[in-house]
């Protein structure tokens, strides 16, 4: 009767929840951070460092990077793989980072725990139906173009293949308007849980493509209701090789999660 | 050197604050509620009745309503304001209401605490220019498909006639997602405090068209920064001439209310 | 039973033409070519005098100019009219200017031929009415965000005052793509056309604001069914006031025309 | 010094041609007919029978399909394939099918002739990396919300890897726009034969979504300098699995193709 046959919110209410490490995903604040790519040992393990320090639980990196340009930084590969792993353990972070391809699934796998589906890669569907084989929760971002329903679709293609860990991940969508890289939409957010009994993140980094915005947008998402926050941080923005705009030094993150857990705590009292 | 030569916030930082009755606009929170179109003088009375009760501190009403159709409901006109503005008198409440033509600005003023430019006159410029002479404060809402810098520029009009009182509405802009009225861009409200000197109000009613986003959208608006709201509220929503999806009863009004309260605390506390 | 009351398309297959001077628009294929203002007396001469030679059937030049910035070139008003007028009398051309004000109506009526309602204003619901009680051609241009669907209700709301003289415009819709200023839509020409007994003419000046696209796409739009074009053509583009990348020189105009004589021959022939 | 280091028209203006069977693409028009999806033998062996009637030069069918709900038809695979190979065969009509899976590569060019990247997969990087490496042509769809720069950057990822055989397809891009099923945008055409020296096919059958457009639509699009149309034709459209609404009979692809190629030597007659 539901509209989506296993994504949809059923009847009594109940919400997803799954462990990653020590987190229980969907209903732990999931606090995710890190460099947009992974570009050395040394500055994911910085990153790392700041990651923590600040106070996320998860790590972010990417070592397959989807760019416009073929002649743009395409991440390290499996080498940027074994980077953030290291990082992870290092600081005791779990870690997510991008799958692009359908056979760099079980490389992919092998390092991270949690495996992301990029807006780009959304309707990738020989991809998806390959992630709903494995035993790897999966962050599912919607696409730039994306409705909702169709957004909510792909995570049922992943479902439909006996992996229910899959989080979805709003992070802006594609308009005229030009200020901000895309627009983020934090309507999708309260859509989302309350089509689904998914857990739901939200990425301010990529919706805002500027970096004064992160922590306004950050709060407004926690009052929206969201799960969870993939932000963009890195030891030095300015010579990031992708997104420099966009991301955090390790003070900014640190202030940015201060703010987001007190928000936490006083949208918890609000109930 | 700024950007707008009116609008543009200055180097001083300081912000455009002034009063209507006893609330200082900029300063203290602007919670605008009432219903979409004034129909009766009895629903107007119980709307502001309803409002002033679930703690509001200022009245909506269409009496020029703008509508796709020219068969569909077009307001009541003047009677419509002196039923708005005998409503705001018996509750102690300033009204806001929308002026449609050049030549109602007068009519309008003579009743209306506020005058409300509609999203799709926002680039009437004739109107604009009117409104730059006159001596009420003007809240120039953003049109459908209006870039942040067009919606500046409807603002400078207002200014560059003499009339600084004017607040900044964000409603939705026009996308492909069909699952909400419009795509609510709290981004704007961050770019434009950040751009201008200008108050900036959120009317999540409009943007979402759906009740029970209203309130999470509303409290994320507060923690992106906006400095106050705009609500459809009626007496019996289902049977309202227009919006009437959008509209809440007063229940949820002062529900609402008072978790913006709280979250405006909140806010306050994290500074 | 049509969906719109008086601007549908009836079973009959009816479609409207009527007069203006010698040209019967809706039977006669519409040539609209002139600056994008009236910027002094010897350029539109100029202009009028180009769009003659190049086979123009009608001057275009704006007199009162809606513009983004309040400091930007706002139109020459009143004197503009006349000097469009005299171009008009001097190369017997009908003229068309737009109409932004209320209450500038029956000013433009004296001078124009057929009154232009810009996009921005398609939906300024008394600007429509009024022009729905005067005997004067309108053509109403789509707004940049505006559904095919919004466009005809705002012809209907001409139509219902009992102006039937109405043609209809596709300029081109706003959409994320920054190449071209607007996206031609020109399957609104076939849906309009479709839906409506009313002309429908296409601007690609606007819709793609590059001089070279503007050939590609006139013709294009002939063979998608539209019923004429509106062209901006400068004496001297470079040092035109405003729109100055899309406008044709004489030359280019005469030879957009030819083209398009012969794509209507054409298109006649495919019958 | 051209933007795209492959793709780019150089200054000798030489456009791409290759061969296919006894067509040269981009110099030779180019008419895919055929059904959205392979059904069954019988239905694509009569799909083929009406294409080549009709005048079709090349024949379409999908065996793997991109579809919103993993519940929806998938398409027959590789069976599909052996179908579609057989038709092309009887009635000696070079196939292209889609492509949606890196590792299926191999198996779709032991079958067909020319590749096709679907929009939802025009920025799958793999994709298209792997594409390059192969010797067969490849059909590179515009994405729904890709700018013209993003799809022809997906164009060079091929070039990139060897591949000079690549044709780039507008197939409507998705707009506020409900009348029609995404937005036809021509201009794209006469931008991507301005920036790029390859071949520019049309779909209007996706783009407008609609069996009454895709007639004018497709001579428009021949007006604005497309090498090529692709059209979605169905023996029996009623039924189709997919996309019914959108498929011509074998009688109105015969009057479409009889249009276009009048239309092709009337442009040519215009140089």
């Amino acid at each position: 009767m539901s509209k989506y046959k296993l994504a949809s919110l059923k009847e009594d209410g109940k919400r997803t929840t799954f462990k990653v490490e020590n987190i229980e995903i969907g209903k732990d604040f999931l606090m995710i951070a890190g460099p947009c790519s992974v570009e050395s040992e040394e500055q994911i393990m910085e990153g790392a460092r700041l990651a923590k320090e600040a106070g996320a639980n998860m790590l972010r990196g990417g070592a397959f990077k989807p760019r416009t340009s073929p002649y743009d930084f395409q991440g390290l590969g499996r080498v940027g793989l074994k980077y953030l792993r290291k990082a992870g353990d290092e600081y005791d972070l779990p870690i997510i980072t991008e799958v692009l391809d359908v056979r760099d699934i079980y490389l992919v796998s092998e390092y991270a725990d949690v495996l992301q589906v990029g807006a780009r890669n959304m309707q990738n569907f020989t991809l998806l139906t390959e992630l709903g084989k494995i035993d790897k929760p999966i962050l599912l971002k919607r696409g730039m173009n994306a409705t909702i329903d169709e957004w909510i679709n792909c995570a049922e293609y992943i479902l439909k293949g006996g992996n229910n860990k899959v989080v979805l991940c709003e992070r802006g969508i594609r308009t005229y308007e030009t200020f901000t890289r895309n627009t983020l939409d934090l309507s999708a957010v309260v859509a989302a849980k309350e089509l689904t009994h998914l857990p739901v993140v939200v990425d301010p980094s990529h919706a805002t493509g500027r970096r004064e915005m992160i922590k306004p947008m950050s709060l407004a998402a926690v009052m929206a209701g969201c799960d969870g926050l993939e932000i963009e941080e890195h030891p030095n923005p300015c010579e990031a090789l992708s997104d420099a705009k966009q991301q955090l030094t390790g003070e900014e993150l640190k202030d940015l999660i201060k703010a987001v857990n007190e928000t936490l705590k006083f949208r918890e009292s609000l109930k």
